[in-house]
């Protein structure tokens, strides 16, 4: 039997074995009975699961210092980054609260019957429900965040979805501590223990994307890992959308008008900062810069490099990724045409310690062979040298999409700007100016999600009020009897939810029957 | 070279040649126009944009006698029913041009920059954008309403994107005279001509959806054809989503209460119509009808059978279509336990003629064998009698999605509505109540989806407003300037959208210019 091992990345050594791996008999149980406890979850009113989310945000909370400890063993991400991701994690789940609240998640839409159409039309009442249980895959990177309590979670649970996790083989201590708190949660709130369910071992996640009675799968990491999972969900007899959040190169687009400019030194430095931030180990980590060429341009890359080169090995999240990121880092610092500024050399140090790496190759060079563009998961960065305009537009024109897409400019370099927005929002999800792409809002507006490999599908983002309709489904009601119709549609709508009635879109406060029209 | 033909199915004959097959580089070219023409079809406002898609209503409107000869001379459908199928198509263009100018559709999301949060929080505007160029493969069964300028094409061009048609093979001369005319309004409106493209036979069809610039697929027909295009696109470097409306069995519930009701003559022949209708060459067509066993059942199916047993063989769709469908009923009356009741001999009769066919079986027996459960694309149902609640839970338990669950039913048997609205909402997308699942009515709260195989994601309609939700994608924009912003987003609204600011949504009348909180 596989035993689940948690490590300390610090030392490279096992610090306690978890539990051993998940059976597919076990794997197809829990399954089984987390739909059977959909039905209970799905019928809460948005209020009573609004409730819920709050009282995990809340539980999360009160241990506190007890997951912090866990978390900064098993990741090595130090205590005070734990406390801010934790805080983000809580306020997550209170976002899809206020979300429920808020009620036009559930898109109502009612057309009365209409006699005088032709043909004439029934009385037809639309909204969205769950799609039933969901498979999790959280991220090495953000224990909290992107995993057991994170936002997959707290979106399909918010959708009405019960929720089976993949424990992560990184922090497999941690997750099973947050997936016990939110089940007695929903134990205390009277709700199934299977509401939340989790599994061990890469088999166990297998067995999870494959089961019939999965009907969507939410994932965080490597573009490898992704498609992998996209693979098995597309062969299935009943193909299930993944929502995958995968590779991302975030390129970042310095001006001509900033590397002369007054602020070209800070620039460079919140460049380099955004790169080392978490140790590079973030999926909108600034992976490439385009800096102009010349004087001016050298300048910026000096400072760029005399910031980088400052800062000290760190310990990685694990043995393997500090492995899987130097492994990338020389293939792009050999690869042709590319000369090697930093971390050439192997980065070594204890347990799972990494050392930055910067590099620099023409934007004419990576016309030609564009190999060079691998993501490397740490504190590297590649600069692309442009001449002008047109020489880093058909450079960027060969990148793969991303996340995210940054200019730094003045506003008054419109023809530039215009090229980055037209290519950016084309190649991305989200396009930032005069700002970083590292720290993604948690909002109602927020897009965190792009093209493929970006993500498994550019139509849904994982951060965000918006997540929410990743698990969700329309059911249309045609002449049901009022009394037995979901309280969502009702015609005195006793929710009080916003609906468009008749095809006028009304607020929550707005009078709740309306007249037929025609 | 592959000639492409009209044929007719009164005659079985070929009418005219068409045109010759695409080749594969022919429908790349195709695509890269399509996809250089993206950017200004995109570009245009909502209110120019619905204006477009006024004019393609009303220039198709203008054909009306044209069309529907050459779509009578391609379908035997007849005038009577084309023309309802015209006007329909018409109104769905025209529904879009409501869905854009009604704005909600863009789901603008802006939340102003917040310094007093930790971390601050930048100025943050998302919207939604379209996808790209979208392929649509129309179906036979609806030559104006699901092909040409159907409901993928009208929802596609709503959402911005080219749209480059798989010309279907049993109406390829209307598919392509009805392109014509979505193209020569685009020219006319100064867009480019290749706004809307056509390729011609399987292996375009194929390539068109292997091409890495198309970006979603639109489709409706067989689970066999759909299931094709899906794993075709999972399978590419950079998969899109297929939006696959495909089988559905539509069963119908009749319970206890109406067989020994006032109405249970008048149900039976209105399940007949709903059989009948459209030669029973509809996707909603119910293909499986419950009924009580005991006399009160015997009669209701006695009803059933006369209506049905007065019904001539017609011409169907196409000689293809007639073989399909008489093989499929002779699989269902030859499966263990089905008793054959009309429709056993070979229906015959020249051209495409088909007659109608009707079977029954027992709960018990589809418990056991579920293999009679095929759909017959035609004038065929089958009666399925059990003897109570359980019997009926129990079996209808083992049928695959639909896109319809129907029930008849009195409003006191609330035990059995109960039954049916669980097991319905879950197996399918709408749930009707004393009516009929054929007739799809075009309105803001439609949905025709189902969970697979009806519909190849749960998730989406094919038909009604949110349709156009399936070729649009999130772009977020943090810190933009302003004026460079799309107008959707800038902060004195100029397009006067609907949008949400700062977690509040507002309607278009409400002010533009809302203070930042915090």
């Amino acid at each position: 039997m596989t035993v689940i091992a948690s490590r300390n990345p610090r030392l490279g050594e096992i610090a306690e074995n978890v539990d051993s791996a998940t059976s597919k008999s076990e794997v197809a149980a829990l399954v089984e009975k987390a739909a059977a406890a959909a039905t209970q979850l799905a019928a809460m009113t948005p209020i009573a699961r609004g409730n819920l989310l709050r009282k995990m945000a809340d539980a999360l909370g009160a241990q506190r210092e007890f997951l912090i400890e866990i978390a900064d063993r098993e990741s090595a991400i130090g205590p005070e980054r734990l406390n801010g991701e934790l805080t983000r994690t809580i306020g997550q789940l209170q976002l899809f609260a206020d979300v429920l609240e808020d009620g036009h998640c559930f898109e109502v839409v009612i057309d009365h019957a209409n006699a005088a159409k032709t043909p004439p039309q029934p009385d037809l009442r639309r909204m969205l429900t769950a799609v039933g249980p969901v498979a999790v895959f959280g991220a090495s990177n953000f224990p909290f965040a992107f995993s057991a309590a994170g936002g997959d979670t707290a979106s399909a649970l918010a959708a009405g979805c019960p929720v089976l996790l993949k424990v992560h083989g990184s922090h497999p201590r941690l997750d099973t501590e947050v997936a016990k708190i939110l089940q007695n949660v929903c134990v205390n709130e009277d709700l199934p223990a299977e509401t939340i369910g989790w599994v061990y071992g890469r088999e166990a996640g297998t067995a999870l994307v494959q089961h019939p009675q999965v009907q969507a799968v939410g994932f965080t990491g490597s573009e490898t890992a992704g498609r992998l999972m996209m693979d098995l969900a597309a062969a299935r007899e009943s193909p299930i959308p993944v929502y995958a959040e995968m590779g991302s190169l975030n390129p970042v687009v310095i001006s001509p008008g900033i590397v002369t400019g007054e602020t070209t030194d800070d620039v460079a430095r919140g460049v380099a900062g955004s790169v080392t931030l978490a140790h590079g180990q973030l999926c909108t980590k600034p992976g490439l810069v385009f800096v102009p060429s010349g004087p001016a341009g050298d300048a910026f890359v000096s400072t760029l490099h005399d910031c980088m080169s400052t800062q000290q090995p760190q310990y990685m999240l694990s043995v393997g990724t500090r492995d899987g990121y130097r492994d990338n880092v020389q293939k792009v610092h050999q690869s042709s045409g590319v000369r090697s500024i930093l971390g050439a050399e192997d980065p070594e140090g204890p347990g799972s310690q990494g050392a930055v790496a910067l590099a620099e190759v023409s934007a004419a060079q990576l016309r030609e062979d564009s190999s060079m563009l691998i993501e490397c998961f740490g504190p590297a960065t590649l600069i692309i040298r442009y001449t002008d305009e047109d020489d880093f537009d058909s450079a960027f024109r060969t990148l793969p999409n991303s996340l995210t897409t940054t200019v730094h400019a003045q506003e008054s370099e419109v023809s530039l700007l215009k090229k980055v927005q037209a290519l950016g929002t084309a190649k991305s999800g989200r396009l930032v100016f005069n700002g970083f792409p590292t720290g993604v809002a948690v909002t109602w507006s927020q897009h965190h999600g792009g093209p493929y490999p970006a993500s498994s599908t550019s139509m849904h983002t994982s951060v965000g009020a918006t997540a929410i309709r990743r698990f969700q489904r329309p059911n249309t009601y045609q002449s049901w009897p009022d009394e037995l119709l979901p309280e969502h549609l009702q015609e005195n709508n006793p929710l009080g939810l916003p609906r468009r009635v008749n095809g006028v879109q009304l607020t929550a406060g707005q009078p709740a029957i309306i007249p037929a029209n025609g």
